[in-house]
């Protein structure tokens, strides 16, 4: 469990706050510590602040009006998914009201001709497709957490199989927002194309809640593939496989996943899975179509690795040894944690053009060398993502000092290699610091705008995204 | 040539404006009726709305320069690229100065090993493609037009690949753009993915230009398939043909292209060109992948075709048949106009969910039955993407208000079918009527919100994509 830290600037609720606020949501508010805590917090290494008050709203019209009772309030509202956020998006800094959707998870409509489907905000992605498993379609964004679409649609959220399908940016048609002012939007209709009007839906997309409440999401589906392969090859070193997956995304080859894990992550995901993978770095590769298309997938990539000096390739035949496979690869978050009792994760999200990701991956790896405490790296690489896990001692203030030192020069490495300080975790308050390194000051200058135009009154998730003037 | 119709609404240019602008972009400025004419209109039905003046600056800071005075003295600005574009979105509505990028055509860095190129605002696709061809990469969206790469940014085009390769919403990595107050910002880096704050890129696709003026503009480029093969295939009538494509697309086959082209369509072109398809509605394919791969999506695809009662394919085999197969498809605008001398064409834009597209091209269809002009019909039907061409005396006021009202209910139609007005068109001031009826009340009072508060003066091509309040 995180710390708490009590929110640095909190504004009292006005005093008939709670008590309207329950006769919207029917009652559901808590104000239980135990339940403000949580709401406070992510899966990360941030503490918790908590919001002074939980709603449990069931409709986008009870969002709406708990957001116009924050309005003539001046109270701060946080919206909450699955809580599964990385760098404090959950973190009521001013305190105020969280907007839990969890109740909001009703699967609205699938339409398997269309290959799309309407959720409420709070349906997590797990559920979307164990609930169309039968129509042969899945939903491919894969951020690892069982994450709510709604959240994962206010993170721009990815995972593993991005390379190939895209991430939230991609595979969101339409949104419902409720705005600051009460009023609901919906950003855009079901075509899959449109050159109509400004693009609302990617407006919100990645906001963070910082420009209204997600109530519902509209997202395209893709075919389950006919084939689907997977295999493990191991490396005599990280470059030489960074360098196999950056030749496999140049020839075209479409695969599904491509997974870079080095020799402490092979190590650790040994110890916690008790497996025997050759403990030097690895890719785990997915690749997905039709039996013949997939065969020739491997076998390009095949040879590709081999002229990299990669091993031959340890097969996942069938779905069951697939799994295992990527359940070892998703462990890996624990499994580093596990190198360390008690110890937590500090992890960095850097992003790349692909062709500097030899040099990004090298730079991390040798400045965390000397740390006194364990380092593991783990990549999307195919899309030059890739996490460095500090696992440190969550009661050192020397070890946190030390691990937030690697990740600042980390990101502003990234960001003057032409990348970004996060792939796919946000901003949150935790990487507000690299906005302005990355985007310069006219680019958020030009967010504060946005920002101001449609929160005027600054009451959505404060503190997150944009630096203070 | 359209007529002239002067702007309705004209701001007289302040005195030394036109002084001061010459200063600027180093006596590069026209005030030739000829050119102000053309600059004032599209490719389109839409009469020419001159600008007071054309500059022709070289570099952003030119334009930054340009933007500066306009908005001191009060001067409206529409931004220029080839003039291709469909809905009246270079009519000078309000007068003013005329920003033509055409001299910004410098591509300025072409990076293969990252997949991602990035030209001045006034490179044209065709350009940026012949530039690359020896790196084995290419640039996908072809709107038919030879657009600016700027400007296609600037209206969201696509066009016949989309189905696989996206549209400027996919492709756009970053923007250039000169904001209304001169400010300069660089909307993104190159990463391929990012969670780092607002959308600023996908804000500026698809704005056409009232939000600023695009610059320089980053792009994803896609690896030359190994293997292309093209076919065209007939059917008995329209919904076997649009219900063929349906099947392809819902199967998964990554089809690179698929048009269809209806009977009147097909004659046009047969005459057009001395062909001789057979004259009822076709499909035509395009497959791009490995050797194995398009003989495998081409075989699947065959299938599909005949159990709808399509014909054999008619293949084209090497590079030069294939081109001239394309070049039917691309004569298509011209060869219906051929149909009736001294006629132009009225287009309409409208993109459905997939499942309701025979629907809606059958109500296109027969609402136009009893035109007294030709109607031809053209799809990217992959998106759910078609075009009516009304093929229309310019001088007949009558033919020109039943084009309109054919237009006006097949786009209401659409967006009744959850479908949008615009797929790849854009807004511009034609279909500004249908930005209420498609987005309610409240996302167009969002995006007002959005424009004042980018523009607050309201010069940035005053009259577009937005109803007045």
């Amino acid at each position: 469990m995180s710390p708490i830290q009590p929110p640095p600037d909190r504004t009292p609720l006005a005093p008939d706050t709670l008590h309207r606020l329950a006769a919207i949501v029917g009652g559901k508010v808590s104000t239980r510590p135990a339940d403000l805590t949580v709401h406070g917090q992510g899966e990360c290494y941030h503490p918790s602040m908590p919001p002074d008050v939980v709603c449990f709203p069931g409709t986008t019209a009870e969002v709406a009006a708990v957001v116009k009772l924050a309005r003539e309030t001046g109270t701060p509202i946080v919206p909450f998914g699955a809580g599964t956020s990385l760098e404090g998006h959950t973190a009521a800094m001013r305190g105020g009201i969280c907007i839990d959707l969890g109740r909001m998870n009703v699967i609205l409509d699938v339409r398997p001709e269309d290959m799309d489907v309407t959720v409420q905000a709070g349906v997590t992605r797990k559920q979307l497709n164990s609930h169309i498993r039968d129509t042969g379609l899945f939903f491919p964004v894969d951020p690892g957490a069982d994450a709510t679409l709604g959240g994962m649609a206010a993170t721009r959220a990815s995972g593993t199989n991005a390379v190939r399908y895209g991430t939230m940016r991609e595979n969101v048609l339409a949104l419902t927002v409720v705005l600051p002012d009460g009023s609901i939007v919906k950003t855009a209709n079901r075509a899959r194309k449109s050159s109509a009007g400004y693009d609302l839906t990617r407006l919100f997309v990645g906001s963070e809640g910082t420009l209204g409440v997600i109530t519902e999401v509209t997202l395209r589906l893709h075919g389950i593939p006919e084939a689907v392969t997977a295999a493990v090859c191991s490396f005599p070193d990280a470059a030489s496989a960074v360098t196999t997956a950056i030749q496999v995304i140049q020839s075209g080859i479409p695969v599904a996943r491509v997974e870079f894990v080095d020799a402490v992550g092979i190590v650790a995901v040994n110890r916690f899975a008790g497996l025997d993978y050759p403990e030097t770095p690895a890719l785990f590769f997915e690749f997905h179509g039709s039996d013949a298309g997939v065969r020739e997938q491997a076998a390009r990539t095949g040879e590709i690795a081999v002229e990299n000096g990669g091993s031959a390739f340890a097969w996942a035949a069938g779905a069951e040894e697939r799994s295992r496979l990527w359940q070892a690869r998703h462990d890996f978050h624990y499994a580093v944690m596990a190198l360390r009792p008690g110890a937590r994760i500090w992890g960095t999200d850097v992003c790349v053009p692909i062709s500097r990701l030899v040099e990004c991956i090298g730079l991390a790896r040798s400045d965390a060398a000397a740390a006194p405490f364990p380092v593991a790296a783990l990549g999307h690489v195919g899309d030059g993502n890739f996490h460095m896990s500090y696992v440190i001692d969550p009661d050192s203030a020397a070890e946190r000092r030390m691990a937030e030192e690697f990740s600042t020069r980390l990101g502003l490495h990234a960001i003057a290699l032409g990348g970004t300080c996060t792939g796919e975790h946000g901003i949150g308050y935790g990487k507000v610091k690299f906005m302005v390194p990355e985007f310069g000051e006219e680019a958020v200058a030009l967010m504060r705008t946005l920002k101001s135009a449609i929160d005027p009154a600054g009451l959505f998730n404060p503190g997150k995204i944009i630096p203070p003037a």
